[in-house]
C-alpha cells in the first residue's frame, strides 16, 4: 500500500533530498561543509525575506522557542503571550520556566487574537518587554495576522514581537525586513520539507541588542555565541550534518520555485482543501484558516476513530487528530511543504471514500470536483 | 577519489544505515515509530550495560552535557570538574553559565587525572554535589579511569560523578550498573555510527532524585519531563525521526557484534594504530591513550599543514588536527565506530605514503607491518 502523510510535521520529503542526505557523511569543519553552510545561510535569509541573521540550531522548533526567551529576557521581565492552542500555551510554559512574569491572553481555540486584545493587554502592562505570538497555530489550524500585530505593538510600545512561525515559514507570506519583524522561529520538518532535528531563528537588531543584557542562563542555546559562529559561516556545536545537507537542497527548491509562488501554492492548496471539505458537507473549524493545515469538525454521529482507521489502514492516508479537549472533535489535514494539486485531489478523494464507507451521506465525487474547481481558478 | 574519514566524529556511517535513514519519513506519534523507539531504548540500555533509563535528546552531545548540569544542580551548588582538554573545559563553562560554584582540577593536556587529585579536591570542598569528568578526552586522545574515580568518590563522599562519554560509549569498556555510575552522556556521531543530531544520557536513581529538587531553569532539556515521556516510550518534543531510525539500526549492529567484542575491537584497532605510528618513528602524545582516538606528535621539522594536504587531497584521508595550543603540534587519528582491521591498514599506509612524500625518513611498509602484527595478535 502506498502511504501518504498529510500531517503538519513531519511533512513529506522530496525524494532527491532524501537521497542527498544518504550520501557519505562529511566532516563539519571541512571546506565542503562550509560551502553547504554558506548557501544554507544565504537561502534562509531569502526564505525569511531578510538581510538579518537567521541562525540554525540542532534541535526541534521548541529549542529555538526557548532560545528566544532565554536570550532576550532577564529574570523577572514581563512578557505577554497569546494562548490560543497548544503551541501558544508553550510560550507561557517557557516564560514561566525561566522565572519571567508571563501575562496570558487566552483566546478560545479556533479563534485568532486581535490587534486590539494585544494593545489592551500592553496598556495594562506597560513594562512588557516582549509579546510572544503564533503565526499558524498547528493545533487549531488558525492563522494570526503577525504583520498587523507587529506594526501596532511597535507603534504603541518598545516591546518586541516574537513569532512562532513553525508551521508558517515557507507557507504563509512573511517579510521579515519589510514588516519590521523582531524574531521568527521555525523548524525543519514543516515548510522546509526535511526530517525534524533543525530549528531556525531570525534575529532583528532589536533582539540582538537585548541579547547583550539578558541574564538568564543558557549554554547550548546561547545565541550570542551562535551569532558569532554564524558570522564566520560556522556553528557553535557539532551540527546535524545530514539535516543541513538536506535543508540546503530543499532551500534550493524553494528558491527555484520563488518564495511568492510557494506562498501562493499553499494558499491555493488550502483553499482547494477547504472547498473540497465543504462540498461534501463537512464544517470547518475556526475563524481564520492557516494555509498550513485545515482543521475540520468531526460531524455529529461520526466516530473519528472509526473513520480514521479506514483512512489510514485501507487507504494509507495519515491525517492528524485533534489535541487535548479537541480530541475526537476535529481532525487536521496538512498541505504544508512538498504538496501539489494532485496531492490535494488524492486527499479529498480518500476523505470521500472513507466517509462513504462509514455511511456519511453526500454525492461521491462532489468534494473532488469542488477541490479541482478551486485548483483551476 | 575515494574519501575516507578518520575523525573522531562524525565517524563513517554503515551503508545500510544511511539508506534506512533515506526511507520515506514516518510520523513520530505513529505505532510504527513507537516500535523504533522501543527497540532503540532497549538497545541503548544494552549499550550502557544498564537497567536504568537512557534518554535520547535531539541535540549534539553538548545538549546532554548541559542537561546534566541544569537538571541535577541548583543555583550556587558546588561542583568539581576536570579540565584536561577542550571537552573537560566545557564542563566548567556550562557550570559557570548556570551560576554554580565550579571548582577546577587543571591537568596538563595529554595527562589523565588521578583518583588522588580528585579526592584531594573533594576533601577541600566537602560541600561538592557533583564531579564532572571526561571518559575519553577527544582533544588529546586521553582516557580517564572513570570506574576507579566513581568508586573512590562514592566511598568518600555523597557527590555524584557525571561522565562525558561522548567518544567513549560504544568504544571503551563501560558498565553503568556494575560500576555503580551516576550519569553518562554520549552523542550519535561517535561510537553509534550515525550522523550528529542526537545525544543520549543514562540516569541513576541518585541523579533522578536530584532532579526533584534542582531549581535551575530548563525547558527543552527538562529531564524530568523527558523521563516521563521515556516511561511511555515517547519523546517530549518532536524527535529527529530519521536519526532515530538510523540509530535503531546501528544499535542492532552493536547488539549483534556483542558489546564486549565492540570494546575489544576498538582496543585492538587503537593498538594497531599506535604500533604502526611508532614503527615509522612517530611519537605518541599523552600518557593514557583512549581507544577512540590516537593523538600523534607532529615530528620536529614537519609542517602538519603540508603533510595534511597530501593526506587529504592526494589520498582522500581526513584526520583531525590539534586544537587550541596543540594546533600544528599534534594530529588525531580516529578508530571510533565503523572501522575494521583493513581500515587501520589503509590509514597507516596513507600516513606512510604522505610522510614519505614530504621527506620523513623511515622504511616504507614498516608501519603497516607493525599494525598488521598487532592486528594478528
Amino acid at each position: 500500500m502506498k502511504k501518504r502523510l498529510f500531517t503538519p510535521g513531519p511533512t513529506p520529503i522530496p525524494e532527491h533530498v532524501m537521497l542527498t542526505m544518504a550520501e557519505p557523511i562529511i566532516h563539519h569543519r571541512n571546506p565542503e561543509f562550509g560551502e553547504i553552510l554558506k548557501s544554507t545561510f544565504e537561502n534562509l535569509q531569502y526564505l525569511f525575506q531578510t538581510k538579518q541573521p537567521v541562525l540554525a540550531l540542532t534541535s526541534s522548533g521548541t529549542g529555538s522557542m526557548e532560545a528566544s526567551v532565554a536570550n532576550f529576557l532577564s529574570a523577572g521581565d514581563t512578557a505577554i503571550y497569546v494562548n490560543g492552542g497548544k503551541f501558544g500555551e508553550r510560550w507561557g510554559n517557557i516564560l514561566k520556566a525561566y522565572g519571567c512574569k508571563a501575562i496570558e491572553i487566552k483566546v478560545e481555540w479556533g479563534t485568532a487574537v486581535t490587534v486590539d486584545e494585544i494593545l489592551a493587554k500592553l496598556k495594562e502592562n506597560p513594562e512588557t518587554k516582549a509579546v510572544y505570538i503564533t503565526h499558524s497555530e498547528t493545533s487549531t489550524g488558525i492563522a494570526t495576522d503577525v504583520r498587523a500585530i507587529t506594526k501596532a505593538v511597535h507603534e504603541k510600545s518598545n516591546a518586541v514581537v516574537i513569532v512562532d512561525g513553525i508551521t508558517a515559514v515557507g507557507c504563509m507570506e512573511l517579510r521579515f525586513d519589510e514588516w519590521d519583524m523582531d524574531c521568527v522561529v521555525t523548524g525543519s520538518q514543516k515548510g522546509l520539507m526535511i526530517p525534524p532535528g533543525l530549528s531556525f531563528i531570525a534575529l532583528s537588531e532589536r533582539v540582538i541588542k537585548m541579547m547583550e543584557t539578558s541574564n538568564l542562563p543558557k549554554f547550548y542555546f546561547n545565541l550570542k555565541k551562535e551569532l558569532a559562529s554564524w558570522q564566520k559561516t560556522d556553528t557553535s556545536w557539532t551540527p546535524a550534518v545530514s539535516l543541513f545537507i538536506g535543508v540546503n537542497e530543499s532551500l534550493k527548491m524553494i528558491k527555484a520555485e520563488g518564495i511568492e509562488n510557494v506562498w501562493k501554492r499553499h494558499e491555493k492548496l488550502s483553499r482547494a482543501c477547504r472547498e473540497g471539505c465543504k462540498a461534501i458537507g463537512l464544517k470547518l473549524f475556526g475563524n481564520s484558516p492557516s494555509y498550513a493545515v485545515t482543521a475540520v469538525n468531526v460531524p455529529e454521529g461520526v466516530s473519528f476513530s472509526d473513520f480514521n482507521k479506514i483512512l489510514k489502514f485501507k487507504y494509507g492516508v495519515t491525517v492528524a487528530g485533534g489535541q487535548d479537549h479537541l480530541k475526537g472533535k476535529i481532525f487536521r489535514i496538512s498541505h504544508l511543504g512538498y504538496y501539489d494539486d494532485f496531492d490535494m485531489v488524492t486527499m479529498i478523494s480518500a476523505l470521500e471514500m472513507s466517509l462513504k464507507e462509514i455511511g456519511w451521506k453526500f454525492d461521491i465525487g462532489s468534494g473532488v470536483a469542488a477541490a479541482q474547481k478551486a485548483l483551476c481558478e
